[in-house]
């Protein structure tokens, strides 16, 4: 392969070069906008006092009905502290803004979703919950984002029991749905059984505890694999882990994985594994090149760190992997969280689901690793890309109906009035997008 | 005059009776769009990871770029606890809803501002306090709406107090500011002066002690006002309001007010008054004519309840008054809030002003009411209504130039600027949300 390491750096880094520029043309990223008709100004007689009283008075009687008369139905919040943002670390609510921006962009864009972002000035876990608990009755879920861990699992754990309405932490859920999903149709293309396999894991954030503990759900043997934090192996022995109450999800990983209790490197421990799901420090030296050499045949690497993954794709091809993943565009197989929170949420809403079981996680994972398989999967085509837009109507359909089978829905909709629903909710917001441009209300900047 | 009661109540009811119906069509009034281009999905890039960094730490570098970089320095949230909600009492965060959503709809279509409906699941003011003060990163302005009283003026003192953003109470400082502008055109057109005038105030609910309020800062002199409560005139020897440390406001209308010390019914007080101010029980009988003709000369009315007033107009009329304003839009002289709180916030977004002072009420009430002297009061237009645009603009303007003549302001423009600012900025609302219409993206009700 023909790569030149410079030129993806430069590439790398463009998006970062024109960043403050356009954001700083377009003076962020969402406007609120009617959606009702304005066709006078009589019309205000019924969209506030005194006409509003009305469906005021319908709620009162009925609370369901809040769903009916109102946007909570589609409103989703976007909800960060700054204490983890991307890896910049604890930058603070007021510097996250402009990364929940983006994901409420997105979450409109892929998902037809209207989020909102909402960034909280405390790093305190219970003053959090609580202001989470008291902003539900406008919105139909939350979206957890950019908080550092432990205390996301926490935070998360007791959000999904108290509130009354759906939560997502999507470093963990997220993260966790599409690289199974990636997982699962690498595997298909090896032909080896996810029961089989030993998968090593690098990193111990949030987002790698819970994608091991998807994976476990989803079939992998969990006494065959093994994860490294900073400081090696977890196992049974790590009292650094086990002794401190905080950190019970990586003591539960303690427990649960590396069986034989191993307590070597990792390149040792990559000796015949299967796969290597690397979750890390930037590379492109991250991961050695002589460590993917160790691994078993027809070896399957994800190196998801951003922007630069922990080893360059054609080494890792070179060193003898079958199949690369990363987190960037510009590669194949693009773990992106974005081909996940679109199109679950849309589901989550559309059948009003009480929660978001990791089961329906699961049925995501699984409806996208099937749109790639439908489409023929190869080594350089294991995920959908953003732009295969059915990802996100089957996601929905697929969730919703998990949903439904759970008993956890409040509306009971076939498999395809769940796709319908959903096409033509996404497909009006891209089209609302393009007329919005095309006539001049986005401005156009050609930076 | 030739009006019919009965027609009359049916039009009042008009609105209540549609207004079910269109909310479940449209199942809410707001959306939240992109605004920044997304010519393709690598543009997520940009906006969402890797690019996104970029921005983040340019306001980790300088904080004041999350006004340039991001959607704060438009965004308003609309916040309430549902506890006393338009007429209908305390019903609650979730049936309070629609009603702000129909404020934000408002902020939007006449004001250009992003507003979003938050509503608020406690009751207790300390922790509605600690909430609003952890959502500021994401605006750059809240306005609190229908929150019971007395908890709101306390509420309000500390958020103006503790908020780095400003905070406005609509019921109190929007209906006190433009009951002002309709008081002192009223006033030119009977050729009175507000020092000189005896004012009758009935109602003592949070809008009418805070008009109350205004309007003696602007010149009327309390001594010579009565303000009623519905178990009778406020004085210094009510010491069922005195003697309770949660009436301080109301206390304070008791010092200030009444110098004589009034003791009799209202009839009697109206006798030779020159205004009276009622915010009080739906009409049409709550005031009687028989009051209004103990009133002196060329008597200003305002009968401000909703949906009937508490007298109706030409009653008011035959009885002797010479100019009458109500709440409705059907009658001459709408006193609208509507007609204040979006061109106040395009002031003061656009100054980004640390807050909004009771003098910037002021300036937004003097130029709305020179908007309406410019084209030439009669008994019959002491205010402009809402779709004569150009006040938003002028009443930004003014705002913004007290803001920045009071040392409050981030931003110096000169009136000129603000004004062409928010002209424009509200020109493209409403183009945009005519546009959506037009190509099918609101849809159209003929209900």
């Amino acid at each position: 392969m023909e790569y030149n390491e410079e030129e993806l750096l430069a590439k790398a880094n463009k998006p970062q070069e024109i960043a403050s520029q356009l954001h700083s043309y377009y003076k962020g990223k969402i406007a609120v906008t009617p959606k009702c008709r304005v066709k006078d100004l009589r019309d205000f007689d019924v969209w506030y006092s005194p006409g509003v009283a009305s469906p005021c008075m319908d709620i009162v009687k009925n609370p369901e009905k809040v769903y009916e008369l109102t946007c909570k139905w589609n409103t989703v919040a976007v909800i960060s502290d700054g204490t983890r943002v991307l890896g910049l670390g604890d930058i603070g609510p007021h510097a996250a803004l402009p990364v929940m921006e983006g994901k409420a962009l997105i979450y409109k864009y892929l998902g037809g979703v209207d989020a909102f972002p909402i960034c909280l000035d405390t790093k305190d876990p219970d003053k959090f919950i609580e202001t989470v608990l008291l902003l539900h009755p406008s919105f139909g879920g939350i979206n957890l984002e950019d908080i550092a861990q432990p205390k996301c699992f926490d935070i998360l754990d007791r959000l999904r029991k108290e509130s009354p309405i759906p939560v997502w932490h999507d470093d963990q859920q997220g993260t966790a749905t599409v690289t199974l999903a990636g997982l699962v149709n690498a595997l298909k293309v090896v032909d080896k059984k996810i029961e089989d396999v030993k998968i090593v894991f690098m990193g111990a954030g949030a987002s790698n505890i819970r994608i091991s503990d998807i994976i476990f759900r989803a079939g992998a043997d969990a006494k065959k694999c093994i994860m490294y934090d900073s400081k090696g192996p977890l196992h049974k022995n790590r009292t650094d882990i086990n002794d401190n109450p905080s950190l019970k999800e990586k003591s539960n990983i303690c427990r649960i994985s590396n069986e034989m209790c191993f307590d070597g490197p990792i390149d040792e421990a990559l000796r015949g594994a299967d796969v290597l799901i690397a979750l890390s420090k930037p590379g492109p030296d991250s991961v050695k090149s002589q460590w993917i050499s160790k691994m078993a045949k027809d070896s399957i690497v994800f190196v998801c760190a951003n922007p630069v993954p922990e080893i360059w794709p054609w080494e890792a091809k070179k060193a003898g992997a079958r199949i690369v993943a990363t987190g960037r565009s510009d590669f194949p197989n693009q773990v992106n969280n974005s081909l996940g929170f679109p199109g679950i949420f849309r589901g989550v809403l559309d059948v009003r689901a009480k929660t978001i079981t990791d089961e329906m996680c699961i049925a995501a994972a699984m409806e996208l690793a099937k749109t790639a398989e439908d489409k023929g999967l190869s080594e350089d085509y294991i995920i959908p890309a953003m732009d295969e837009w059915e990802v996100f109507p089957r996601e929905a359909a697929a969730v919703g109906t998990k949903a439904i089978e759970q008993g956890i829905a409040e509306k009971i909709l076939t498999w395809e009035e769940l796709y319908k629903t959903a096409e033509s909710i996404i497909s009006k917001a891209r089209q609302e997008t393009k007329m919005l441009t095309e006539e001049g209300f986005i401005g156009k900047n050609s930076c």
